[in-house]
């Protein structure tokens, strides 16, 4: 029997929470029992919202703290205050009690807790945030998604292995390929710290993964790279760009799939191929971002995702700790 | 009557040329006669072609020039060679022959041989390359998508003046309104570079443009704001990205409207809002990038755009020259 995965869950943050955080941990034990989780938030407002819905209580224990994070909390003022679910949620972690912690809350506070509470693996700089993105196979790894604004050559290097380690935890069965993202698949492209960047993973040779070369924005979703390597500040761009570019896509088709009679029996007609359309695009499936580079996995929900999206990055958490990241990363460090 | 605009045309570059680029200037001289073009490129060909085309005479000349940029040619080595039909269509505007001059061809050598020929706008720095974004509006300016992979803050001043200059020339009826691609639109968000810029924009008041702070990457496209600066590399992983966004969901819409005789049949009932839908987003209606900083318009029309793509594309050329471009930057420099 494998070892149950202990989850530290952060109940108070995002949308529509805890009732989301809940309900997602409800629709996540339908699927995997081999889990237990420490929910953290106000033991008053979580014993209510359970009491509305199924949730075994052998799977899970509360932990009572009363302070929350405030919308207009900044991640500084945010991390003044120790008795809030998602500091609590991550000490949990750092104290053992947890494999892994989970929150949907404000992104930038979430960072600053967990590198206060959370120690760096040794021999790497920077944390550095992974993503999900969607490709035409099944999905990439895209790191930097905005952690580190300014990166060095050195940064790059253990984004590709951090991000090769996550690759190895979530999809165990495909060979990771690593490349830069960068303005042309020449050698001679891009800015210094790129170049720098390339020469290295060239000569280091990683066990872990295969190293690339570069990679066009164009191509990130072709599905022939799983893991891709930038700076926080270009990451951070180009998943906003695609979010945009998907949205307005969206809005053009909705408009040809409904304005008018026609147009909705058309739709209607083909509902079922259009349901697998949708389902293919849909943002919760891609639910999950993920801290890299300290001594314990820190998952992060979007806050506008609802339970199933939620649910879905339990399953993150649960790989991330079945598949050994932390341990894969610091076995493959080369110095 | 207005002036007639001449173009000076490398009819020698990018896919299907000189077919295309000839086709495309019977196409616009459909709709557009206040023109003459000068056309550069092996007479002999030019001519075969042309005689299979309606081209009336009165509206173009051909400039014999009998050497051509090659696919294996790098920007530096096809600036070696000073009869192509690039080099010499570029030099014609330079000879004021021409008021703007447009290719399809190899985008590093059209920027390389232009900034051999042309001599920079006094007071601008670095040329940028700007290109049309969809909206949900209309469309957008974004810029550098490329030109400058480093770019301090006098740059991106400098891209926000003729960025919006190029805006006002192509859509006189809008006001302009200048954001900064960022990771947030708090002021404390992003690199140094951008702070600095977001500091010079605010206190100079240009009064060519409305200067709206931040913008992020997925409110590119909504339309609020026109004109959009970046340095050079994340625009054009920007830039990709949304193409490649754009690409993987066409694609699995595609399987979803013609997977099958029912999808088949449902999608040729609503035939009508589903070609809407794809003619807003042909990327013809967006053909055409302009380099902008030097003394003459420069137009580079997609290599793998067809002639309805570059007669698009000449209707920029038209609008830049008469909506005085260069004119616009110049008076609205700010030291």
């Amino acid at each position: 029997m494998t070892k149950k995965v202990v989850i530290a869950v952060d109940a108070m943050g995002g949308d529509n929470s805890p009732s989301k955080v809940l309900l997602g941990i409800s629709e996540f034990l339908k699927k995997n029992n081999d889990v237990f989780f420490r929910i953290f938030g106000p033991k008053s407002i979580l014993e209510s919202e359970i009491s509305k819905i199924t949730l075994k209580e052998s799977f899970f224990e509360i932990i009572n703290c009363d302070e929350v994070i405030k919308d207009n909390d900044t991640p500084l003022s945010a991390a003044k205050k120790k008795n809030t679910s998602m500091w609590q949620s991550i000490n949990d972690v750092r104290e053992k009690n947890s494999d892994v912690i989970i929150s949907a809350g404000n992104t930038g506070a979430l960072f600053v807790i967990s590198k206060l509470n959370i120690n760096m693996i040794k021999n790497i700089s920077k944390p550095a945030l992974a993503g999900l993105w969607p490709n035409k196979i099944d999905m990439n790894i895209v790191l930097d998604l905005g952690a580190n604004v300014d990166c060095d050559e050195k940064n790059f290097e253990e984004f590709a292995l951090m991000g090769a380690a996550l690759h190895n935890a979530l999809f165990p069965l495909d060979k990771s390929k690593v490349a830069l993202l960068n303005i042309g698949s020449e050698e001679i492209k891009g800015h210094e710290t790129i170049k720098k960047a390339y020469q290295i993973l060239e000569s280091k040779n990683n066990q872990l993964y295969e190293f690339c070369g570069y990679i066009e924005g164009n191509h990130i979703m072709d599905g022939d790279i799983n893991v891709i390597v930038t700076d926080g500040f270009t990451g951070n761009v180009a998943l906003k760009t695609a979010e945009g570019t998907a949205n307005f896509i969206s809005t053009e088709l909705k408009k040809a799939l409904t304005n008018g009679l026609i147009a909705k029996i058309s739709s209607l007609i083909n509902i079922y191929n259009l349901k697998k359309f949708k389902k293919r695009l849909d943002p919760r499936l891609y639910n999950g971002a993920i801290l890299l580079g300290l001594e314990s996995p820190v998952i992060k929900s979007h806050g506008s995702t609802d339970y199933i999206g939620f649910s879905n990055s339990l399953d993150v958490c649960v790989k991330t700790v079945n598949g050994q990241l932390i341990d894969k990363i610091k076995k493959n460090i080369i110095l």
